[in-house]
């Protein structure tokens, strides 16, 4: 799995398990059910769930299968019930130490994301390789030095690594991670990263983000 | 389509035009034709372009199906040709203004980000509504007040927002942006927007992504 694109396809990849797009939208069911629990909602149906986010109930239905057997025809989702379990099925009923290699802006606006906090994705390590960065303190975590990534990692339990350097450095430093014993990356630079089938990928490309935007805006034609 | 997510399916949507999953794969395919000029490569084929990204071939002949009769078989694909056709295709064979709202460290690291340039995306304003950094310039450009939006947006052709403001601001930032005439926007905050059927939007969730990567490094088990 080498991109953020070539598993996305429908509710379930070729194993069977769901495909990202499931994924992406469990967190989206995630995000407006602890929306409903704030408004002291108990139960959700799926055409409920549906309509907050512009999608069909029936997909909604085919997305939360995943997760047992939680609704009942004309009754509906247990709004707690599915926060659970949908927080347990995406792997966030506990919490994941990530490292943060390159510590320029977008690792600044990373670690006032609040989301990440609220979801239990706790920033631990921070890694630099100018020296002018390094020793720096930065929201209260210490920059090091990236001869120091496979035993800060062991040390802080770092199982995620994201990668927020320049294009030409980011092989070299997600090839460090794995190194240093992480399991998953995260990478925001603009190339396709090689990585062990043993270590989990997400690729973030800005660019794409733009250039999926102009593609729609052009497809709407003039106004 | 009020996520980035519940269009993503296989190569064409419903309408039969290319998914946003295909469109994805284009940007990145685009990257990987890019590298094969500069390295002289004349002639390219489905297979070689699918194995730089992790794709099948078959999948790469899905996706170029999109631009016209580009490729012959045993011969493979014309690398100039199809870098041209990709970039129409993506409606990125001219220039785009992007308007920027919220200058925090995420917009300072968009500012940076040399991709966008590369590309085309020319960032051309900047609001923010916090008057300390209204008058300030960053990376040379002026920092506009939110009221000065619509006559700013129109003054620089700017058809694209980015929403990089905290959740509880995205919406009506949004609707501002709209008011002022966008056609795209570009949004960061983790809320789902709601915004009229003629915009186009793409959402990035930075929790999202990092709990895909969760999801899939549980998926592989302890190691």
């Amino acid at each position: 799995m080498s991109t953020g694109d070539d598993a996305i396809r429908g509710v379930r990849d070729h194993d069977g398990r769901p495909s990202r797009a499931s994924v992406g939208r469990l967190s989206l069911y995630l995000r407006r059910l602890e929306g409903f629990l704030r408004q002291g909602l108990l139960k959700v149906s799926s055409g409920q769930l549906g309509e907050a986010l512009g999608i069909t109930d029936a997909q909604v239905r085919k997305d939360l299968t995943h997760l047992g057997h939680l609704g009942q025809p004309g009754i509906g989702y247990p709004v707690r019930e599915l926060v659970g379990a949908i927080r347990r099925g995406l792997g966030i009923d506990r919490d994941w130490a990530v490292a943060v290699v390159g510590v320029g802006n977008l690792a600044r606006a990373l670690l006032r994301y609040r989301g990440f906090q609220q979801r239990g994705f706790r920033i631990v390590a921070l890694f630099d390789s100018d020296p002018g960065k390094v020793g720096q303190v930065v929201d209260g975590l210490k920059v090091h030095p990236p001869e120091a990534m496979a035993e800060v990692i062991a040390a802080t339990g770092a199982e995620l690594g994201v990668v927020a350097v320049p294009s030409e450095a980011a092989q070299g430093v997600a090839d460090a991670l794995v190194a240093a014993g992480v399991r998953g990356v995260l990478n925001f630079a603009p190339v396709v990263l090689r990585l062990p089938s043993t270590v989990s990928l997400v690729s973030v490309d800005l660019t794409v983000q733009l250039e999926q935007l102009a593609f729609l805006v052009q497809m709407h034609g003039p106004e």
